[in-house]
């Protein structure tokens, strides 16, 4: 028996088709395409078709780009995604599907993953960060998700880190996002660039476009203004993962996405930080590594989502 | 049969005698009063003396000043009282008084007192925030205290909402303690008012000393200074709520503590800053109310605390 694992990011949307911890086959899409349940449901049929048959099927996890609620399957909206509000997710595909289908977060369902098979195998209690069009995060205590309440929660990337900072998409202010989310911090490299400007980028911009992994590149080239942003970028990021040290206690926080591929110029001051401000002793204890399994962590997150708490 | 239950804040220790929800006999002591283990325990047994007798006693809770294992009942650190590093309290006070003890954080066991016989009864998901000296916090998800792996945790004072702001007390930066924690404010009130005097703080200044109490009592009397102090308080404080309601989406946050004597100077911006800021559906769900128990919060919780974890 197989099972279905969908990681609907901001960006992009990837199926696969899972058996035990492997995914057999993986397919992507641009995430914009699905603009109805309909036009996403006929997508999964043609997936499972063209690889094996729908009663070989066990069920299907999905990790959504938005707000959901994990009990009743239900999308409240997502952000970049026009076309979901307020849809019965859950409930229309399984009457189309005639499978269980599991509605969780997309964040929740990359922890979930990296927890189980990725940097986080092994603790009971963590948090998974990642670092993409936004920030995102799901947290685990004692080897379960935690969920709010009234939705999939957590919305880490929408707490302030300064509050007269500018203004998020979410509507308040000085959110985590606003500093590390890619677009943003495309856009404060820019600005620092007009003051400071930089020889290697210069280089680099005549091939590619300002990308948090052309300021990596560049970074590796010795380009001081690079180390730099980096190096604001760690602090800040370092300053928000004290201030989750400090409430949630975790064992590990493990961090992917884009902005991890920063390597050594992000990890190496994060870690410092959260030695040096957070209390202990969970300063001591609390390990800070990245993220492991890169495009999978989602899809194999969702089928042990499924498996928690649709089959379980 | 009798429960002790111990609130043992930064400032003002408290030992209760509980019948069911009852407190039967409540004393005070300065908190700094008890230095060591034996000092504690000699407090103790001569308050069960007065009012009973050993033998009718089922065990003791304590919620202690600081950071504590509550597993292994272990004091880790108090950062405000001396001579407290690294005490296995619970075992030293089981053994003389050959009692269960239960040790806990003082912010946890007033949330538990005031989620169960306050005004976060009825509610399974909450936050309970206190505002005193510093901010303490307990959080409780489906009816349980939260607790960190290593900790007591949740130090809820210690998230920074301002990355570059002043340096805390716990060596990190923009805290948000270090805005509404008493001192901090009292030192705002002073600068704000070299640059803006108050004829009506001057008044009360007579009497009395600079106090949050005293900024309330002015602000009533119609001192714009005074208001305007608790309207960035309630704003700052808002935009730190909206972090917990987007990462935690409890059904309520109950504040108590000195700060909340503010009354609608403080509640009503705060209520207003979550709506307005906080995310889609929590922002409509969550309740900011106001704590009830007062100075039984914490006593009361212990008992409770020792019931759950102890003799449970």
């Amino acid at each position: 028996m197989y099972f279905l694992g969908i990681d609907w990011g901001a960006s992009i949307f990837k199926i696969g088709l899972v058996k035990d911890s492997q995914v057999l086959y993986l397919e992507t899409a641009d995430s914009r395409f699905f603009s109805n349940p309909g036009s996403l449901y006929s997508f999964i049929l043609s997936f499972i078709k063209k690889h094996t048959s729908l009663r070989k099927i066990r069920g299907l996890g999905i990790g959504c780009p938005g707000v959901v609620d994990v009990r009743r399957g239900f999308v409240y909206y997502f952000p970049n995604i026009k076309g979901w509000k307020n849809v019965p997710l859950a409930r229309i595909l399984e009457g189309r599907l005639k499978l269980p289908v599991y509605v969780d977060n997309d964040a929740n369902m990359v922890a979930l993953g990296e927890a189980r098979f990725g940097a986080g195998k092994g603790f009971k209690n963590l948090i998974v960060i990642t670092l993409g069009t936004g920030l995102g995060a799901g947290i685990i205590i004692e080897g379960r998700l935690f969920h709010s309440p009234f939705t999939s929660g957590s919305e880490l990337g929408h707490i302030t880190v300064d509050y007269q900072g500018k203004r998020c998409g979410c509507g308040s202010f000085g959110c985590i996002e606003t500093f590390v989310g890619n677009r943003y911090l495309v856009d404060y490299a820019r600005s620092l660039l007009k003051r400071k400007p930089s020889n290697i980028i210069k280089e680099f911009l005549k091939r590619d476009k300002l990308s948090p992994k052309l300021l990596t590149q560049a970074a590796l080239k010795g380009c001081k203004v690079s180390q730099e942003i980096w190096e604001r970028t760690a602090r800040i990021l370092g300053r928000f993962l004290v201030g989750l040290v400090n409430s949630w206690g975790p064992e590990a926080i493990v961090i992917g996405g884009g902005l991890s591929g920063a390597g050594k110029f992000l990890f190496g001051p994060l870690r410092e930080e959260v030695r040096r401000l957070a209390m202990p002793p969970q300063n001591r204890y609390v390990r800070i590594l990245r993220a492991r399994l890169k495009e999978k962590a989602g899809i194999l997150g969702a089928k042990e989502g499924l498996i928690d708490y649709k089959l379980g």
